[in-house]
């Protein structure tokens, strides 16, 4: 599993499911857009700090971050 | 929330549930058991791709190694 690529899908994921410019998770977090960026795009290898830090910009918790997403989520009928 | 106090408490206690010295932990990681003890010490700030290999090593997920433990788990009756 490539951790960076699943950590930057999930991220881009939950930034644009707030609503939220990659602008406005740096001001939250102060970590640069250049960084959120890269990170995005599969390109950084965050530590567990980073990841909270960015969680708590987004409003949502460390796992939802590294959660796989292939995991099929059940479907509304 | 101390991301590296968790993140330590989580590798300890699945280390011993699965029967493993930080040596196996060593062995089957390639981390030195230096780096393994200060992690479990939560001194050390893994980062996403280290999370793997830890978990990789354990037979468990990255998830299960941030899972905050204060959690309660249904209890058995």
């Amino acid at each position: 599993m490539d951790m960076r690529r699943l950590v930057g899908r999930n991220f881009a994921r939950i930034r644009r499911e707030q609503g939220l410019t990659q602008e406005q998770v740096e001001e939250r977090s102060g970590l640069s857009q250049q960084y959120l960026s890269g990170l995005e795009r599969g390109q950084r290898n965050p530590t567990v700090v980073t990841l909270f830090e960015v969680a708590q910009a987004l409003g949502v918790t460390p796992v939802d971050l590294i959660q796989p997403d292939n995991v099929k989520m059940p479907r509304k009928s």
